[in-house]
């Protein structure tokens, strides 16, 4: 038996615009983001995502698709499994799917201490995901997403970044906006290449940094590799120079290393603060 | 017209048991590793694998595996479009792929600056290919496989390790062999577990240094967090502290950062050691 309320038409005006959502260029039209599995939705409320609806399937529920679904209040529809199978983008779908607005993070002022990630047309939502996850774990202060790379908003960005991209205001923007965001609080651009001179743990990445990344494939275009502000750096990640040895790291791996070294590096400043010589807190 | 040599028949014996050593067990059972793909089968060439049969189909080649398959020799067979279809482990087959016996690293003494990845029950073949991918560009000494996880000569390791695999000695053995190799070659072990109180870059990486990683889900076994050799320590990575923010970083991205941690205090050592008061090799 199904009860009358649920959707089993594929017809369905409901169903055929959630099928059209799994574009990006649909669910830009729409202004909507899919969040899609227990783990995701659970992550997106945790972090403030307020859905506009909710799509159920309770014959496809996992037991945390299940408890995640007696705690949602708010606008509910259910498909049948069918319907729901129709519409998932996932091939063993929980049977949990959220509509939400698409997250506009305004920027947020840096404080004197802050790393910025930019990325530069990364094309794979598995990578972008993973710098949204270290960004996230390394306290990053906003993660910003220029050109037309992986949508950091598509599906499997949020699940690869295990919902870091809720949490970190990560904010598409076309490469001007980005530069005068920048320049205008006066961050020190860091392209991280591997053809740089200088290793990154040599590199002073205290204050406000901003790291730059390009695709696996191209790296930085040169007009991001050359200073437009007054201090800009390049640094690279020294490798082992084995014969036919890696010529490169994937460049989530690349971003977490310098992340991390920001880190380390400030964790460092605060300890050398207590020496009155070294602290930045004293005035003559 | 299909040439008289070509296999078509998808009983023939040879595609049988290509079918079947699509599973580890049987790959196991016969001593062979399968490398498919013009990038995977480039690279293990380069590092020196020789493959014991080729197998390809020209109408499958992409423009990479045609200039790939130019260059072999050595016995080969050719399969028709469906019969290569069938026996490929790739939704995009490029018509190219190789048998090779599996590699039986001997573990290399190690020099006395060394590093060595110790990978504890891991699962996913993505993480152990990062890893290795991480290792070779880090110029890691070897990485130990122990347990059941990822088979590390799996075609999902090979591919994601982008041939690292091949490059770095990668052995596969049980914990007890572990140990006593390391304890016999007088290695610090360092178990990398997220409730470590000190961060991996207060901690000594010089010398001879084990990194210890586990799952992913639930960490490393007691047994391996506890002192069993005479110098072992413990090392996280601090993560920063947000209401619902990142709990973990992916395996490999925390095997990334303590490997080039490694990398970093050896570079360290190398310049001290032009002052003579820091130098390891002015004998008094």
């Amino acid at each position: 038996m199904t009860a009358p309320d649920v959707i089993t038409s594929l017809q369905n005006a409901l169903v055929k615009r959630l099928v059209r959502l799994r574009t990006r260029r649909e669910r830009e039209l729409d202004g909507v983001i899919v969040i899609e599995g227990a783990r995701e939705t659970t992550r997106a409320l945790a972090s403030g995502v307020r859905p506009s609806l909710t799509v159920t399937c309770p014959p496809l529920y996992s037991p945390e698709a299940l408890a995640v679904a007696h705690t949602l209040t708010g606008e509910r529809a259910e498909l049948s499994r069918t319907a729901f199978e129709k519409v998932s983008g996932r091939e063993n779908p929980d049977g949990l799917l959220m509509l939400a607005p698409t997250p506009m993070p305004v920027l947020p002022d840096p404080p004197e201490q802050a790393t910025v990630i930019v990325l530069h047309g990364l094309e794979k939502p598995g990578n972008v995901g993973a710098i949204l996850r270290s960004a996230d774990a390394a306290g990053a202060h906003a993660v910003l997403v220029l050109g037309r790379g992986a949508d950091p908003y598509g599906p499997n960005v949020i699940r690869a970044s295990q919902g870091s991209v809720f949490r970190v205001p990560t904010a598409v923007l076309t490469e001007e906006e980005a530069w005068v965001w920048l320049l205008r609080h006066g961050f020190t651009t860091v392209a991280c290449t591997p053809d740089a001179p200088h290793a990154y743990w040599d590199a002073p990445l205290t204050g406000r940094v901003a790291l730059l990344l390009g695709t696996e494939h191209e790296g930085l275009p040169e007009e991001w590799r050359t200073s437009r502000s007054a201090s800009s750096l390049s640094v690279g990640i020294p490798m082992h120079a084995a014969p036919g040895g890696a010529d490169s790291l994937n460049v989530s791996t690349a971003a977490a290393l310098v992340l991390f070294e920001c880190v380390r590096q400030r964790r460092s400043l605060l300890t050398q603060s207590h020496h009155p010589q070294f602290s930045s807190e004293v005035q003559p």
